[in-house]
């Protein structure tokens, strides 16, 4: 078989088309070549689409004010999925963008149903990784929904008067009373920022995952609603690919045998890299001769999304695997070892600022 | 026309009967002789119903932690129906109850779709009429639903939790977006006072008119939901009728030609009262011989509520008139006359009060 796929995971994006089409997001091709020293996110095509990133990047260049602003949902120990955000927040922090994150510790208790101690572990969990992995505490503001300001719940409050319940269920489908404030509640999350209270307008960009689209499509309009009384405006938003558990399907808390979650003993994280699925082939002799499917494979995923960040190295992993040069388990040996590398280095990072106290100082907490 | 009616009110009361036997209202009667020094409005049965208002006044009587909880909506200038809920709170705190109060103006500015601007004018007036009507500065705690504290939103957001959507349209019927926030602030208003935060639990009393009634069922099954996890517990509660605008109608602000303002010039009233629907007869001939009907005069109204503290001066006026003693006239230019002391001498308050300042010392006007 000969390489013709193209290695940056192009081909995975086919699943992601119908955003295109159907809701209107922009593929990120063309925004590429004004990124600024892009990350491999980028072009890999991890970051796969957006919404006026562009207009975004234009106003960072002339040197108007922008900031960051996206979310974490406190239902479960912090793991690969999430660590993605936080990549992304340090490459655009390295920009110089402002970065506000919030912990939806609202909706975790609230949609999710998760305890309240529950969810305020998790966030400042999320926190002490966020700073860990090199987020600059200077730079960077966290704070939890159910412990704001009384003008960030007034926004709450007012953007309930120019939404309907037909315009809602028609973004979300049927929807109970949680539902409804939990997205009302991002929506004053993404836009509260360009409040007078908070230094007045800047342009917001908001880095998510591809399936909170219908909150910043929700916020877009409520952005639009507000312009005239309050000064508004739409955000930016780009979109990232799920890294995928081990298993081949989204990662998630819900299925902790499948995901790498940071905080795993080494021996774990090495335990699950070798469980994981691959692209391989029945046999050895046949993967020898057909070479391997590194487009199905997790492991792969692994390298692409946090391994090499050099798309040389990427590039070789590729061709050894459909060249049949590599098989499965000497492939998960390196990228274990890689992994390891990362996480354990993380790991003490993550236990210096634990101690240090600074996420307490940085931060409000919730007191229940 | 001998005199067998109950000149206290009870003819009213049957359409408010429905309210007993549907939603399971007590009668206000049984509690009558536990009332200390009881206030005009409860043996009139102007107060005509109530929830476990016995076991408020029993904790009350044991000297247990007691509060009142009431609200004003701020979408017009303050009236005498709001008049009536100011003049049951100075009631409740001769008897050394706490009060506070809250100015629904999240709820104003989103379901009644006033300015924020408005909102915020009629509500910081309302609390200068509080004060001027005798409210004690020193045992009264005022606060706007938007600029309240993180503990406050946060019950807003738990609440959410455990209500689904068709519990909340069995109460109130097809609900959009600010209705729905709008009922679970108004709970979170009610129970907020019960947390640590606020000095723990306590029994909460709510006078309100009977509209209201479906908040308190709402807020009664939120916090049997949240006993256990956050100690909540069921409020009590008193219903009120409404007062009559001069047209017969219910007084409002959005009929403000046959509602009397607590700031009218004294001109205006007395042009407001002397237009009055009366329960006069035809001619002043049949009115000699029939009498007049009271339960069916505005301005009897104005007595039984506001003009005559002494029941045995309003059963004189009720006697007047269905004895043909009196025409409306003369009974009218009585009313007016007894009234615009009363207002007069409350103008007088407000502005003493408007212009101490000691509105905007008490309480945290929002910005916006």
């Amino acid at each position: 078989m000969t390489v013709k796929l193209d290695p940056w995971g192009h081909f995975a994006i086919e699943k992601y088309e119908k955003l295109f089409t159907q809701f209107g997001i922009e593929p990120i091709d063309k925004v590429l070549d004004k990124l600024p020293s892009p990350h491999h996110f980028f072009h890999r095509r991890i970051v796969f689409g957006h919404r006026d990133f562009d207009k975004w990047l234009e106003a960072l260049r002339r040197g108007e004010r922008v900031a960051v602003l996206t979310g974490f949902m406190p239902s479960g120990h912090t793991h690969l999925g999430h660590l993605m955000v936080i990549e992304e927040l340090r490459y655009l922090q390295s920009l110089g963008a402002h970065i506000k994150v919030v912990v939806a510790d609202a909706e975790a208790y609230a949609v999710r149903r998760r305890s309240r101690r529950e969810v305020i572990e998790y966030g400042r969990e999320y926190i002490t990784h966020a700073l860990a992995w090199g987020l600059d505490p200077d730079k960077t503001e966290f704070y939890f929904q159910t412990a704001n300001t009384p003008t960030y719940y007034r926004l709450i409050q007012m953007f309930s008067r120019k939404v309907t319940m037909a315009e809602m269920e028609a973004i979300y489908g049927r929807l109970e009373p949680a539902k409804i404030m939990a997205a009302l509640t991002q929506a004053a999350d993404i836009l509260h920022l360009q409040l007078d209270e908070y230094g007045g307008y800047k342009y917001i960009l908001v880095p998510v995952g591809a399936d909170q689209d219908p909150h910043i499509r929700l916020t877009r309009d409520i952005a639009d609603r507000f312009e005239n009384e309050l000064g508004l405006k739409r955000p930016s938003s780009f979109y990232h690919k799920f890294i995928r558990g081990l298993d081949g399907n989204k990662m998630s808390s819900s299925h902790p045998e499948y995901a790498i979650f940071l905080l795993d003993p080494p021996k774990t994280i090495r335990k699950k890299v070798f469980m994981a699925l691959t692209g391989g082939r029945a046999t050895a002799e046949e993967q020898r001769k057909y070479g391997g499917e590194p487009e199905k494979c997790t492991v792969y995923e692994l390298y692409m999304y946090f391994l090499y960040r050099s798309d040389e190295l990427l590039r070789r992993v590729y061709e050894e695997c459909t060249g049949g040069v590599i098989l499965c388990g000497a492939c998960k040996r390196r990228a274990a070892k890689l992994l390891l590398e990362i996480i354990e280095e993380h790991q003490k990072k993550y236990r210096e600022i634990a101690e240090s106290g600074i996420v307490e100082k940085m931060v409000r907490i919730p007191d229940f």
